[in-house]
């Protein structure tokens, strides 16, 4: 059975429909991963994943990622004119590092929640949740490293090449974090966006491409589909910023006004920031109060009031204009070789429905 | 310049030689590739390799491990008839692996000293400490996947295997901390010794089978070499659980009775507790005492008494037998197959220096 062209579907629809096929195709593959885990990390993979609940019993409300990453890992493979199950090894691997890295960005940035649920690191403990987070990046070389064909060991090379990205990509944010938001250590939105690129882009652009590898494609097939899901995790995170600032709570799960309130530094505010003028200024004095003071910045009137300025100082727009610019960028990119043109349809339609997605 | 003969030194100077010997050759491209690292965890990693101090600045006193895993995998190399620089990627590679797991396994253990100084976590707190641990992990998998050579995909089955064990055996340990002392459920040696292979034995397997596998070794001597270092592991356990309750404090920078005193499930107490008895009962009774009563089993004179029970009833003689038995399975294992004999002479110095240390 065949999915309808892309075209004649409304886009949500047809991304919908893009990652429900390759959900299916991947998710054996996946589940027969996750169960060769000892038992213990096992559950907890298992609880990450939104199948189960602690203790092991079926998930209440079965949930989850959409599965982005391994749909790139199955497209990239159709455009290069493989069927879709020659990425499967690499679609795991890439939906493992992508729950390792969760599991362990939850414990370093404190986040008790993620889709609704408990994090890992607060419904089982720390301790457990690192180790966890280090069976599944176990487990996604070691499907990879026994993956059988010719392009095992390629194929191990760009993973392992996003792995120290997405790493040093995190060292970044977790720096962000202790650097001030004006003056000449300030971070740059410059800054902000490689960091962007390398804690999400990597693994997104890393997904694309070994499904590229896995088909044997030429290297230039495999790079231009990298680097669409480099701009594409830029795009995605501009997104995220959005969200986290503007977005319903009702629909992100994320408290309203979250990471102004935790001072955390995301593109609106530091575009905002940079954008000099009054409402920046203005900015500047909250963001900077002193948590001490009697309207240290973190108020509910005070995060309200940030927000205003960040749109104010042109914040919202500069981010809404980036996220666009890095989606043209990614098409840009999958227009730069011949792909097979279902799959490069459907790769086009996945963009913006992963970029749009709640705006 | 050549070492002397093996067998014309003291045995134990023989093996600080091999250990001097194959750390020189290795250092180099150790310290290259830490340097690959962002320099955030770049210096959680050097801190943790005992090269600098909190800030960057040179370690007061130089420290650091022994190197035993990088020389296993040179000797490996060599045994199997090639130049030790031939495992240099896969030496670099099981260092990393060992930091990083060192640097996990302190987070889930709540260990805040290692080698007379801070750990890691100690020192820069858990979250960066989780992220110094992935980026040696990514590192350790990239050093090899890059590696050149027709034997990369090989040695990179081999490492995620080992990779896999060692989570394997991480898991038990930390699940053992929750079983009890008696009854049905009770961890059982046999139990025990698994978890020792895979959390000990695995990397030191991977790294001696690693040198032979980017050697080009035929498979026999692969494995030879590998259950060689899995018998080893399983011997260290057993004489680090010795160290841990019987071993003097200014040697092994541990307090007296540790293990003891944390109720942590080892080797000499657990084969005490299966030898039955009146000792063994008298054992059960202080290590099953509830934290809450009068005598819970942790004072000082209840803790000096459960290592007086544990050597009355055999677990101290168990467990010294064990070790020898696994260290003779070890030599074993390199007699079975066609090596040569200066690197075999050296792995076979450098056995009971490992696993009688300090006793």
């Amino acid at each position: 059975m065949t999915a309808p062209p892309a075209t004649l579907l409304p886009a949500s629809a047809s991304a919908s429909r893009t990652l429900t096929r390759c959900r299916g195709l991947v998710r054996p593959a996946l589940t027969a991963a996750v169960e060769r885990l000892h038992p213990y990390p096992g559950e907890m993979a298992a609880f990450s994943f939104g199948w189960c609940e602690v203790g092991g019993g079926p998930a209440v409300r079965p949930g989850g990622g959409k599965g982005v990453r391994q749909a790139l890992a199955v497209l990239g493979a159709e455009a290069a004119g493989a069927p879709g199950a020659a990425a499967i090894p690499g679609a795991v691997a890439v939906e493992l590092v992508h729950a390792f890295s969760l599991l362990h960005d939850d414990i370093m940035d404190g986040d008790e929640t993620r889709r609704r649920r408990a994090t890992v690191w607060k419904a089982y403990g720390t301790g457990p949740a690192v180790l966890a987070g280090d069976a599944l990046f176990a487990l996604a070389v070691q499907t990879l490293a026994e993956s059988p064909g010719p392009h095992g060991g390629a194929a191990i090379r760009h993973l392992s090449g996003a792995l120290g990205d997405l790493v040093r990509g995190q060292a970044e944010d977790l720096l962000f974090e202790s650097r001030p938001w004006t003056g000449p250590d300030a971070v740059r939105t410059a800054e902000y966006r490689a960091m962007a690129e390398a804690k999400t882009g990597a693994l997104l652009g890393c997904a694309a491409a070994l499904g590229a590898v896995l088909a044997g494609a030429p290297e230039p097939v495999v790079t231009a589909l990298d680097r669409a899901g480099r701009h594409l995790g830029v795009a995605f995170q501009a997104v995220d910023d959005l969200l986290g600032m503007w977005g319903d709570p009702e629909v992100t799960g994320k408290p309203v006004h979250g990471d102004l309130r935790r001072r955390k530094k995301t593109l609106p505010a530091l575009a905002a920031l940079a954008a000099d003028g009054p409402a920046a200024r203005e900015l500047a004095a909250l963001l900077t109060a002193d948590p001490g003071t009697a309207d240290p910045g973190t108020s509910d009137a005070a995060v309200r009031r940030a927000a205003e300025l960040v749109e104010r100082a042109g914040g919202r727009a500069t981010t809404l204009a980036e996220a666009h610019h890095h989606l043209n960028a990614a098409r840009a990119c999958l227009a730069s070789v011949p792909l097979a043109p279902a799959a490069a349809g459907e790769l086009l339609g996945l963009m913006p429905f992963l970029v749009d997605r709640a705006l």
